[in-house]
């Protein structure tokens, strides 16, 4: 089956072509526009030339488009992109301006141009729909619940792979299973001992989750991807009365303080030098305390999500890392590690430091809880539930 | 010693004399007033009644007089309340605007009506002057953080006194011994095992805290009251993407927004039913099922800072609950403490259903951690304090 991920952006139209089977998938092809005004042009010329450079033959051999669509109001999971898709997405276009739009037109132009493929959706927030609702609610009015405020979770494709991956790795085929047919069959109990991990994706946006039995008990981030864990520049976790306060004392209009939260925020906001965590580690390695204080920032954050997921979870066999920090921050890594022997965790220091963006366990042999760093394709992660989906 | 210890509101002022020594303290005397709007005529009306009844035959008798301030600018602690305490008290009168005006107003008054008394500020802060940076940061830009935005914590009083109470109960008079003289001396290191608590103060106000070797290093209340667990009617951790989006959505203004997120929310507005947690008890008893979602948020939220604490420290001898509904609430307890065995967490359901506002330890004998219930006077706290500084 060929699948068609398509990344699509407020200026941008990236997308990969998969041959997906029973066993995984391969690229067959990929490419992508930047500062596009006319996404209907981009979108033909990429079948053009996926046609013209001899991939396909026929625009008809693409069976499936996948889109990672963000956050819909009042819709989630694995789903067709039908008009209730788009309804959805531009319900809370409000929410997440850089991403629901572009999808919907998305969507929208792939219908025209690729009439007969089939469309697929998988929400960000699918992973997350079995939480239980005393996990995915704010002490709001109820006003404020009714117009969709509440825990949505992000990043869902991600931490459901971890799930599948680390159940594979830690020999939990059962749990595996689980989370692999997840959104085809819905959860299922397990009926041996737990498999509990924490998944940690960090990378320029991060996120951690507290995974049961393949299952979502919850995740860092909420109503938008701006909570929990600091992010390359956008704030996380931040008390309600601050912007208020903010607004008042710095004479700033509220979409002036919402801008400088997503803008000018997380690990930028502390360090004062970068939103990218490799010059705020230079910097800090060169000794400036402000980003070192960023990085220390984001560890105790980490650790803060970790510690929640353990003690609802009773207890953790995998801590896992991914995403570009997860995957290449030896440093980070060991840092959230630190001190939870009593937990049964015993990071093996070598096997840390050698492990960059490889598939690896780094817990010490005697370790209880394995910690693991796994490398995640989002692209072919999406690929594989729109294969499930359809086969 | 005599100290007087005096609690002051938008609209109310209350005291309680006591006599203090270094065994402890015994209340002489206590009183009153509702819709105040004169302070200086209430409270030269407490000292001449505290003279009328025979309590004291001079005002000059009162050594100290304690005051519970809030939050200061730049200023915590317990120190003399001095120009500093009520020029820190004014710098953050918007941030605390129903504690900071009338505590300024309070010490100036008091100032005037016993010119030799000698007057005690503790701020609801002083616990956290020594949490890690990391741990009171927001990932917030710089002009964000120099009018002050951080994690200042709240409660402290209280859970410097858990801190103090749960090392004697548990046999460590070493860390007992650094708690109490913490004003005192500072913070001192423990050579032996370490000693860690986790507390929780649940009431109408909740927060959980983390605390090791007698010294905090964090708490779940952050820049403001407002935030961390769900409070009676106050809305506890939220999105920062809520408000502006809440603001748009609803269209209301800013001002009704962080109204209704200090009056409507919390229990109140999660069950629709009450601020009073024994109102939602009943009615959740009743079978009304928002008002069981409320409590089943606010437990999963205490959960999910006392993990974040669990983690952090690397583990813990002792959870304690006080306040209202941690000195009254079997229930919550019960719900707070399932499925912590694999942390040596064992509850004893006889002794903890039995237990109301008595000090009493509810674990089992063969817990490894021991699970408390510590009634609270936070009066006596505040007047042990000052005893303590000023002898």
């Amino acid at each position: 089956m060929l699948v068609l991920v398509a990344n699509l952006g407020t200026t941008s139209f990236k997308y990969q072509l998969f041959r997906m089977d029973g066993q995984g998938g391969a690229v067959l092809a990929k490419g992508g526009y930047e500062r596009v005004t006319d996404y209907a042009a981009v979108i033909d010329d990429a079948l053009a030339t996926l046609q013209r450079d001899g991939v396909i033959t026929s625009v008809d051999e693409i069976e499936a488009v996948g889109f990672k669509t963000v956050l819909g109001k009042d819709l989630s999971g694995c789903v067709e992109a039908d008009d209730r898709v788009i309804e959805a997405l531009e319900g809370f276009a409000a929410v997440a301006p850089a991403h629901n739009p572009p999808y919907a037109n998305g969507i929208r132009q792939f219908r025209a141009s690729l009439p007969k493929s089939r469309l697929v959706a998988l929400f960000e927030t699918a992973f997350y729909q079995w939480v239980p609702e005393a996990a995915s609610r704010y002490a709001i009015p109820r006003t404020w619940h009714e117009i969709g405020i509440r825990r949505y979770g992000f990043h869902g494709a991600s931490h459901k792979f971890i799930a599948e991956r680390s159940a594979e790795l830690c020999g939990r085929e059962d749990v595996a299973q689980v989370a692999r047919r997840l959104y085809l069959d819905g959860p299922k109990d397990i009926s041996s001992a737990p498999f509990r991990a924490i998944s940690c994706h960090l990378g320029g946006s991060s996120s951690v989750t507290g995974i049961r039995n393949g299952i979502a008990i919850g995740t860092s981030m909420g109503f938008s991807p701006q909570s929990g864990l600091p992010q390359n520049n956008r704030t996380g976790d931040l008390d309600p009365e601050a912007i208020p306060y903010a607004v008042k004392t710095l004479g700033i209009t509220l979409d002036e303080a919402q801008r400088q939260l997503c803008k000018e925020s997380g690990l930028l906001g502390l360090s004062g030098v970068s939103n990218d965590i490799r010059d705020v580690n230079a910097a800090a390695a060169a000794g400036n305390a402000d980003a070192a204080l960023a990085l220390d920032v984001l560890v105790d954050s980490i650790r803060h999500w970790a510690g929640s997921f353990l003690l609802r979870m009773g207890g953790v066999e995998a801590l896992t890392f991914t995403g570009g920090i997860g995957e290449n921050g030896a440093p980070v890594r060991a840092a959230v590690c630190a001190g939870l022997e009593e937990f049964g965790l015993l990071l093996d220091p070598e096997k840390n430091a050698a492990c960059r963006a490889t598939e690896t366990i780094i817990s010490r042999e005697d370790s209880r809880v394995k910690v693991i760093v796994i490398p995640a394709n989002e692209e072919l992660v999406l690929a594989r539930e729109v294969y499930r989906k359809l086969s």
